[in-house]
């Protein structure tokens, strides 16, 4: 197994990855996540009401939306509105980012309310869902903020701290956080979302072309591990978290 | 942890599941799955054509469809034309269907055609999408008999035995083979999909109201790997194999 | 005019029909026509609301839906999911089968629910709209039995026993109950919706590629009440009617 | 039985019908006809090319299209476009348009062409369908003539003069013509649509809220075939027939 | 610059225009304009409820739709519903209506009411949208007349009389109301509509294939304003106005 | 008419207005627009084939879409595939983006290529469409560059120098550049499309809740004039002419 790979990395190495925060002046929440060449656009919006089938429960409800612009990738896509619908992938991607903020967060604790968690792709370079699950969780928290702001007393109603990553075998290799040019030859590609406390919210592992064993998964896992502590760190960090908040986190993450 | 569930199975027990082959005169493959009270129909079909991404390849497509009668759940659900769009969930479970079709045989060797596999599930009692995927399998193969149906002496260009089961953490215990009451209460629900080599194709683990740590990954994949071993021995009992096909059934599962 | 059939059939012969109720667990009412080789699966579904158009009449709605599954066919068909709509032809049975089964049933009895029929075509060999009629109208009985099973001394609100087939004119001559073969080289198509009283509900005679003369007419409807009093004969008996309810049909039906 | 209706009119007494042709200074057909109330603009279309699975054939294609404008009713509808797609009702009956007048042309006559009948309904007081066959047929014959202008010594292919009337029961009365009022109350509604020479070309008769008995379906055939000597009489009189057309057209009505 | 253009008219001359009201029994207003060769139907219907975001306001809203008979233009074009969706084009045209319409009108002092306007063009020869929006000016006044009928001593809510005409500038020459073929040879197509009292209501000027100086706009807009006179004396001339309705219009008009 | 507005600008001066170049790796051109608070991100692509309607002809296309995130606003606005259609004001501005941008090249001088514009508003305060034009020309000449690239003793084939600017009557008094809060309380809203040389590619002026005068289209145009001459100077600076280039722009440029 050869060391480095096609941009130099070390097979555990993480692409750089920052956050910024703040980019919408309107949104409850948002970011912008760059993620080697990735680069995704979050915002979470608050609503003061929730869909039909969660009504009078006297809880609130989260959803996300995930779309890439025309050219985020080498070769320009045609618009969903163009087709007249949602391609599958993009369905597919919007319910994992849901499921995944919905882990983080106490639903039944923000009121009839709804948080919309919209991720726009502005340029892909693999890993888009795994970038816009840690920048959503980032925009979760400001929204969180923004519906807790009238009193700064009560604690943020958050469950878990939650990133994503995606892991993959490549030419034999496990490697961490695939780029597109890996991903696109990839024997095996998994997307891990896991808590700080390190337990895992979702796991999907994709074996298209070829199959994983049982050693293969406890090795993707491991790396998997690695990065993971990298993105709580980032996400701490962009969050600016006050003394109250940090307590909390702490909570959320192991050490 | 209680050894009996809601209908009365062992943790690590399987519902009775049964495969009916060749219920529709016109496809080159069909059955219906009967599992628990889950009820899947399934084809598969022959076209004479490939996609447009496929085209002068000189090899072949596979791709999946599933949906669900009105009635096939407790209450009727409106039909996707009725929307205008297929649902997410539908999707979403059809790409996953495809993937673990085409991890089962070797497009190069049938020619520039495409196999077409519908799953219409009538009667919905959890872990169907796990039911289409094991029904699917016995599709294929016949419709790659019909394929090469002329030139019997060819082997059928299988690459792996197929099947999937779900499994589960319900009230903190993991268990094989969710029902859908099972279903709707559990805190973590997994479906995975192997090879009779015990190789994993697709593993996916939700943590949709609950998270679930690396030692509960490991009980829940033990369980599947109980329940595959099942599987895949209904499969190739239903295939009624030839001594030929059976030689090659042997080395795509270990014994 | 030759006696015999490309099946064998004489020119007045049904072909082997039968009836399966109670395939669906949760449905109202449900049941599996196989008519030859045509199988149809239908429910009736009992909803506690009626459309809006329908509001605060005091009484109840029936509707229903008409598909055929994409191997239902000789060659696979697109979805109608798939292609954004409804076909016409769909469209056109659906609306068929709904006018036929609200001619069977006093609305005004049922209180504010609606009663949705769904005939999905399995296997089509000819005369799946007339298949689906008669066999809708069994699982109308059951939803009924089932909005009023808490008060069984009620009768049924049934104004007429109702059901359908085919009649045409192929190669000149006269001929009951359309296979696909015959109906696909047939100069007439007919679809005869009839009472057990000998009244119609509906008749719609097409005559692509062929004309009808006043004297055609007439030997196709003698030959279509003679197709009729087997299929109430097969409804009566699927249905194991109490006695109370067999007084009932033997008011609705002609001996 | 009252000999007088809502307007007036006798039980066999179609109301007035007028045919205007010309009306669209581009399409090679194109009519307004005023029944009553009622007010359909026809245009038949030529296309020189035929549909994919109608290509190579050597032969011509016809198809029609039906639609109201939005307030051609007593309430405004909205647009099918706004709801995205066309209603079961218009699709129903474009597609007997489309039927009706593939019955009047022999298409392998015409090369590969295709014939697109466009049935606009501006104003709407019932028996819209009847009277765009009606109209439609006049407008064919006009599309035909500058399909063959070029050599005028070629006689027309047509095979039928076809036209169509409704007749119904109204208050237990059979009745020709329901305008909108009676066609409301009506117990039973037909259509028919015969050629010159007395045959069906299509019949359907619906009984939502009544049934009709064989004796009033003999006593609606009999209406149905008053009112058609007077439209085929309008339709030769609109169509200024040249001597040899006269000649075609004799053949094709009985006197 | 040649004094003459391709149908005689001189560059400042209107083609013949006319308009028939009341050509709909059911419409509140209507109208058939024929300018040239081009014909457009136009109803106005008053409904008794406002849209959502107008609810509870105290006032009406008014908003209109643009469409093509298919074979309203050359070759035929395919309906909307075929596409699934409206035009860009027709969005825009209606659009445009609609503002030029409510500029009319006082939305206030009509209640909870929308006025919609149809614009059906039935035969196109350039200047569809101009027309469209003379002719909805009529129909408005009479959906007006319509919903203050029961009141006539209460003026009509009228803020301006408005007509719209297009100019352009064609191989270099200003001209007044382009013809479809000079629009589609034209270097500059404008639409204006304006008022009695000569102020703009909408200016559209698109230079596609060419720029407009400002010397030209100048000569462009001094056009309009002469095929403004005529197009407001006609308007008045069809209302038929009573001599209360004649005050009010001469307010809104210059003399 | 006080001097001062809602942000403390003159009636004749613009917003901040930035361009960023390259943001994007793969397009052919990219920038970001920030206006104000508007921010627009364009991409230009050129794809190696033209539309049918364009094909054989040795020419090239241009077209453009424009799409707004769902935040961009100051509530959150459903994406355009939730509704399954593009919205009115879409179309309608993104038709005005094409015909801008097809007013600056010659089609004729690019080949068989495509290039299209896409114009996503990342935050709206007013005036995004006329950020998108101004932006979408920096993102075409870059594409012209990447075409022309192979041979740069080619001159760029441009034919005008493009930008756009809103302009209005607010409170009675004309004003350069509206935001959003002047916009929405606007008696009169115009888009500006001009060429460097002071001639007009488009003029759309519309005066809902209001009309204008043939004076006040004087005021705003001047006020256009004055804001277009600091537009065309950042669109220079920021394309860094080289000096071919420069002597290309002076000629579409009056000093």
């Amino acid at each position: 197994m050869s060391p480095y790979r096609v941009d130099g990395r070390r097979h555990d190495e993480l692409r750089p990855v920052s956050l910024e925060r703040g980019v919408n002046r309107y949104a409850e929440g948002s970011a912008i996540i760059r993620w080697g060449n990735t680069v995704v656009h979050c915002t979470a919006s608050v609503e003061d009401k929730v869909p039909s089938f969660r009504r009078g429960l006297g809880a609130g409800w989260l959803t996300a939306e995930y779309s890439m612009l025309p050219r985020a990738t080498h070769d320009r896509s045609p618009r969903d509105v163009q087709r007249g619908r949602m391609s599958g992938r993009s369905s597919e991607i919007q319910r994992l980012i849901g499921r995944s903020m919905r882990a983080a967060v106490d639903l039944t604790l923000i009121g009839e309310r709804t948080i919309l968690i919209d991720c726009d792709v502005l340029q892909a370079d693999g890993g888009t869902r795994t970038a816009s699950i840690t920048c959503a969780f980032v925009c979760l928290v400001d929204a969180l903020r923004a519906i807790f702001s009238v009193n700064q007393s009560r604690a943020l109603p958050l469950t878990s701290q939650v990133a994503a990553v995606s892991v993959g075998k490549v030419g034999g290799a496990p490697m961490l956080d695939l780029c597109y040019e890996e991903d696109s030859h990839a024997d095996v590609d998994c997307n891990v979302v896991m808590t700080g406390l390190g337990d895992f919210v979702e796991f999907q592992g994709t074996g298209e072309g070829g199959f994983f064993s049982r050693t293969e998964l406890d090795d993707m896992l491991r790396l998997a591990s690695i990065g993971m502590s990298s993105l709580f760190s980032l996400q701490r960090n962009s969050l600016e978290l006050s003394p109250q908040e940090s307590i909390l986190f702490d909570e959320l993450c192991a050490k």
